[in-house]
């Protein structure tokens, strides 16, 4: 048996497909699952994160030598990677944190590949990961060299939480259409497929499409009737939130969308609260079906250049904090094919970002802005017939409040600083003249009234 | 000059008053700042959270001997606390991290005091804390022993969040009466001091109205038009939604208000937006005053309903996990003097949890569920009215896409969860059956293409 250059560890679903994948390329590659093998070169690890990371590397490093290499593709929390490529480098091996999105199919046919940490690493394994990524036409291979340090992960963490906003945005649309436009199920798929011709194409439209298609072997109806309204998750959503929660960044949208998981779960408090909140919160109006279906097809375009926006500001502030340089122009380039979140739309952010590389937001882009401003009176029309009719759009509310916030040159953040300065002595600027001013609030009003 | 039993450490502006207050209720107390002084058996410190405490209990401990006590009055991140705690007690000392909520205010006159650590302590304390703290009529003193470890200083930090919430709420509230309904400083002025005659009677309200009466001494016009929309904070709105996440609990309107704050930070990407994103938003519809006015109580009333439900629930969550055994019910009975939150809605939080201590969610108190099913068409017409005139109000509508998401048995999550079993095999289960399911998603809907 000939040595091979690079060998596997986690033999799941995802470390399975992704071996296929690799010696379908033409690279020998050995794979293992707990039991040693032969020494390869460079070892890409598919398992749990957190503990069992650590487990392995322990296991693979000594087996290692001097200039070897060892990817961790898992959904990592990008401070551990941060610290095991310190702990390797002592040993003398190469460590990458590499984000692999797509998957099951994505890594069988070809993911989106997020890698980052050592350079010298990467540039061992590009010929590699070149070839075994998803090939997406004018746009190429769906890797790149992300950054130092743990920027791989942390750029498919952020990933992943726009994933988890295009998925409630849809989820939210399923449900205005169906709860408020009456849609069939039969109707929803006939919709979702004609989205996803336009500029809405994407994996997620296209699987939605498909789900509504599909009948329950087990009874009569559709299949996606039958499945319980509780969402699991891995833990990446949450990390996004608490990120953006951390550098200061806005993200309502995503926020939105973990927080419907958690109220997913808590289906059994929400029956009770049916019962106790029972009644008809529908308007009753009819409703035009041909401009609610365009409608909510606008608002969900909208929103999601708003999650977009959220994510990639998220991205923005990290790699500024950590001095990483990130080019998130060339991330959405490589989330064009392979991934959960692939879609048209990522060519626009693309070209956003090639426009101006500094974009402050992607909703000021002039392409992006003029996109909004000719929805906005179709989103404004959705959001408000779904309150009316008692139906939730937490991500698509949120939003547009993002959006009118946003544009708004004077926010009522004046009155919270006041009440802050009122309180706390905390002070306040000014908007006619420089320096910082603290008002003896109480004693002023109460004199006032003398 | 005899021994003091008390000393506090730390005279800034909280310093200074909580030993004015501790002093004037006839404790002899010994202060100092950055020296030494006479050795006291109690010291409180209220110097800046983080390694200033560190450096504080570090100079104090060489002081102290066995059985001495440290309390540490700041805005603590409560597992330093703990770790806090756990090393004073190798050395024999006692320590507390206690919540001090007023302001400079309240620390003079009364703050509400959130005390968690040793029992012993506290019993130590008690009978100073209890009459330093604001004292109520009817519901005592705003103090109690909070729980074991850090459970003050996380009670402190939740308050912090919900106060947040109270804010942003009376900005958007405020917004929506200036921006729609084109309210005078003088109207505000009057429509809040009503408010504050009736459910909404509190702290904060009661500000708001005094700072709209209060004219810019140093122009023409009213101050408050005059303070820049620019909001600062310290962190502990950041710690409650970091944990909110991390304890899977929904608290949209607290995190609305922190991103209201990230958003209310970028003024002058915000001016830049509004000169691309120009424009007249407005309906340019008649508006009656009156209705308004009495529409924005209602959707402020019923909002603030549902960011005390998700503040609560936090602190729950959070008591569960820890095993603190926290009575939430005692907590809002303590909060109800002397603290920013401070108002006469928290005896109707301390009633349900009187009626059910292990109450799911305050919306399903049957008092607060009426006032919501009362309050739902009022709510639901300004968050409409506001979108449609182009004003956010991400609270109000955070709060309102939380209501409609809780009290609906059925979400469209199930149409998450099938998305999550299509790319990643993650698995569903069945609203008519128990068990675990897969289904091969992609392969059923291309063969029943075929």
């Amino acid at each position: 048996m000939a040595l091979t250059r690079i060998g596997l560890a986690g033999l799941a679903v995802m470390g399975q497909n992704l071996a296929l994948n690799i010696a379908e390329k033409g690279f020998p590659i050995s794979v293992y699952n707990r039991t040693t093998s032969k020494k390869p070169r460079v070892v890409i690890m598919l398992v749990k994160a957190g503990a069992p990371v650590d487990q392995t590397i322990a296991t693979l490093a000594a087996h290692l030598e001097q200039g070897d290499c060892i990817i961790d593709g898992g959904n990592e929390w990008y401070e551990n990677t941060e610290r095991r490529e310190k702990a390797m480098e002592e040993r003398g091996l190469l460590y990458l944190g590499m984000g692999v999105s797509g998957g099951e199919e994505g890594a069988r046919n070809g993911p989106s590949l997020m890698p980052g940490g050592s350079l010298e690493a990467y540039k061992y394994i590009e010929d590699i990961v070149l070839k075994v990524a998803a090939q997406v036409p004018d746009s190429g291979p769906c890797v790149t060299y992300v950054g130092k340090g743990g920027s791989g992960n942390f750029v498919k963490m952020v990933h992943n939480g726009i994933e988890y906003g295009d998925m409630q945005l849809i989820a939210e649309a399923y449900d205005v259409l169906k709860s408020v436009g009456k849609l069939t199920n039969s109707e929803l798929q006939q919709v979702f497929s004609e989205w996803n011709k336009g500029e809405l194409l994407s994996f997620l439209i296209e699987i939605t499409a498909d789900i509504f298609g599909i009948k329950d072997e087990q009874g009569d109806g559709y299949l996606v009737d039958k499945v319980l309204d509780k969402t699991g998750m891995k833990g990446t959503g949450k990390w996004t939130v608490q990120q953006a929660a951390e550098l200061s960044v806005a993200a309502p949208t995503i926020e939105a969308s973990l927080d419907s998981r958690f109220l997913s779960g808590l289906k059994d408090e929400r029956v009770e609260a049916s019962k106790i909140f029972q009644g008809d919160y529908s308007t009753g109006l009819p409703v035009d079906k041909a401009q609610l279906i365009e409608d909510v097809r606008q608002a969900l375009y909208a929103s999601k250049i708003c999650s977009y926006a959220q994510g990639m500001n998220i991205i923005k502030a990290k790699s500024s904090e950590k001095g990483w340089g990130l080019n998130l122009g060339e991330l959405a380039r490589i989330w064009k094919g392979g991934c959960i979140i692939r879609a048209i739309f990522l060519d626009r952010i693309k070209k956003a970002y090639d426009r101006n590389s500094d974009l402050a937001n992607l909703l000021v882009d002039p392409e992006f802005a003029q996109e909004i401003v000719d929805r906005q009176a179709a989103w404004r029309r959705v959001v408000c017939l779904a309150i009316n009719n008692g139906v939730s759009t937490p991500g698509m509310s949120a939003s547009l409040a993002y959006f009118d916030s946003y544009r708004r040159d004077r926010l009522p953040a004046n009155l919270v600083q006041a009440q802050r300065d009122y309180f706390g002595a905390h002070t306040y600027e000014r908007v006619d003249m420089p320096g910082s001013f603290h008002t003896e609030w109480f004693k002023t009003a109460r004199n006032s009234m003398n």
